[in-house]
């Protein structure tokens, strides 16, 4: 062991970390090192109190009236734009509605609309899939439209951009293995070609600094039930950079999105500004625990997250390769910081059952078919004595071999 | 005043109402008259329960984990069936997910995949507005697809189905004057000319009885924060009918749809049962209120609840009609309570400020543009003293004008 990993050095570390506070204002269970809050983030006493008001007070007592005395209709665009300042957007451009399935659908829609002489989507093969299912969706209602996508040994998503395509959609970092694309570079790229970029920020929103306006991104869709921690499957959120604003169309023209929801006229005409990406009536109170998560996001910088989530990624690569040496893991995950978001994944023969082992020790990843481990370090909750703990117990569950034992074999429904 | 309304009369139906247990197990504010729950249904214990628990237990403690301990990922399936049993639809059926608005658009172009060879949209221009900016939103997807819109004075819907049309978008019951439509008729007209429908259900589920298994429905939605009282913008429901399944295509096509959700397979299979009609990751805190309400429904009967409310309708516009006479208010819903659902409309000049003023005395109804007065009935927390209330105010309203009084001119943002 390198004298520079040392447990009290380690120590030292979270001591003197600028972070460091924000884990008392989280619920996490006693003795679990919870490494899964980029799948699902963390609840926190904030979420909870909004929560409880919004159902016991301007739901229970306020009743029909909390649409407006509780500012319910104008939810999505109030948490929209402070969203907008954790990704670099300028007020106006974010509304938090639905889910990122459905925005993709709508951000491809509205470049399409932009594009109306070119019908290419460009994307990747290793997306996370529902954005490709998005895609296939929208290619299915457009006649001439089709899909390009980058595939593993094939040309780079770059190369794949000439001057057929109208968009492409890409993941700011891959689900999986954590590889961070260069946002502005890519854009230019898609840019010089005359096409637009949809960028899904669902791994990155709340894991490190994101300049959407300054990268002149186009559209981006993200959840804020990762690292935003707004709870399980809270609403999603779509950015439609100003400049489109008033231009792109989408089909999903719900009420919500017109000029005038509330004239009830039969005809529809889209609002002008960021709430033509909106549809129908929203969950309200799952919009309101975001407000709850959002509220500890106004404290944050988010400089210090990337800083801190680079440390602990970097921590974890060391610590896992030093004490995991010959024990069958290889790491998936770019070994440079500059191209990796906040997660490490590593590949292992029997990824499932080792998992599973580490989830019965209290250290909580998750396992991606068919062979990744994969963790996610969310710097506002997770330590440097978690990480070294989490390899240690890696390293305990490998070399006991304790993983071979039948019940972490069993499958569940969901994994 | 007849001797049939005299008030020991009222008070003797409130104490013989089966339903009346009922009232406490919601959550109403004292001394309100609540009429708007055909808008936002009232809040419950139950539902406060199941969201607390979801939220401190499920998310806070098990993390992760609960999307298999807790059954998330199976509640849009689960709940649906609930939801199955009070629209008469046999399980694997409905699911609950999305919006209102996007399960309109998923069950018009599965209707429109059935229908290949057919391009009309047949609808009404007195519908809930957010079905026809939808159906405009497919339209603009499909090249020669056009919507005919059943028009104040023009050709009844019946008469506009011919065999261009292939599906008809209806509402079951208006959600302004309360007109009730004959399901089984509306849909055996549209059988004959080849063609599909899609049943509105907001303003019935859990109003009435709906029989869309027997009347041969194909397609139907509904949200489920009126008389479900599943919460502020509780998650919306998509039926499709047994025989469609597997064949109708919806290009919402997320991953929540595949047939293997976890394989994080590259290409779209669609599920082959109702799964289908699902698409991104659901508000699971919104999710698991709604199973509070739906728990309470459990116990409900459906006829008994249709009995109360053609009662309650019934007095409300006797009431009003004797009390209000000559004060400047017209019936706007039909007569004939075969012909009405749950709610009743009167037309004043003034209704704004009418509404304005009995809110303000603690009757709660809502206004809609430009001049109806509408009151919800919901028979589970509604009773007869609160119909003879709540007219007894309305005539004071009138007959005082207190409604002239310049505050109640003022109009918010959402009315």
């Amino acid at each position: 062991m390198s004298a520079m990993l040392d447990l009290a050095a380690i120590d030292a570390r979270d001591a003197s970390d600028p972070l460091r506070p924000f884990r008392q204002r989280f619920m996490l269970p006693e003795g679990t090192i919870y490494l899964d809050g980029n799948s699902l983030g963390a609840a926190s006493p904030s979420v909870l109190a909004e929560l409880e008001h919004a159902a016991k007070v301007e739901w229970a007592d306020d009743l029909i009236r909390s649409w407006n005395t509780a500012g319910w209709f104008d939810l999505p665009v109030v948490l929209g734009d402070r969203i907008g300042r954790l990704v670099g957007a300028a007020a106006g451009q974010v509304v938090v509605a639905d889910t990122t399935s459905i925005n993709v659908y709508k951000a491809l829609h509205a470049a399409l609309s932009l594009r109306p002489d070119r019908k290419v989507i460009v994307a990747e093969s290793s997306s996370f899939p529902t954005d490709l299912y998005m895609a296939e969706g929208v290619v299915s209602t457009m006649p001439g439209a089709s899909l390009r996508l980058e595939e593993a040994g094939g040309p780079a998503l770059e190369e794949l951009i000439d001057q057929s395509v109208a968009v492409v959609l890409v993941n700011h970092v891959n689900y999986k293995t954590g590889k961070l694309r260069d946002m502005a570079a890519v854009t230019r790229r898609a840019h010089e070609a005359g096409a637009l970029v949809v960028w899904d920020l669902c791994h990155t929103a709340g894991a490190m600094p994101i300049a959407l306006d300054s990268a002149q991104a186009d559209f981006a869709v993200g959840c804020t039930y990762k690292y935003l921690n707004g709870g399980p499957g809270a609403p999603a959120f779509i950015y439609v950079a100003q400049r489109h604003l008033g231009k792109a169309t989408q089909p999903l023209s719900g009420w919500w999105a017109h000029a005038r929801p509330f004239a009830m006229e039969p005809g529809f005409a889209p609002d002008a500004g960021i709430r033509r990406f909106q549809c129908g009536t929203q969950c309200i109170l799952s919009m309101r625990a975001l407000k709850g998560a959002l509220d500890i996001w106004e404290d944050v910088d988010l400089e210090a997250v990337r800083k801190k989530s680079v440390e602990l990624t970097e921590l974890f690569i060391q610590l896992v390769e030093e004490k995991c040496a010959g024990l069958g893991l290889t790491l998936e995950s770019p070994r440079d910081s500059d191209c990796r978001g906040s997660q490490v994944a590593f590949r292992h023969a029997n990824a499932f059952e080792v998992m599973q082992a580490l989830i019965d020790r209290k250290v909580i990843g998750d396992f991606r078919a068919p062979s990744t481990l994969r963790f996610g370090f969310t710097p506002l909750y997770i330590g440097y004595r978690d990480v070294w703990d989490a390899a240690s117990v890696l390293a305990d569950v490998l070399r006991t071999e304790v993983w071979k034992d039948p019940r972490y074999a069993v499958r569940t429904a969901v994994t």
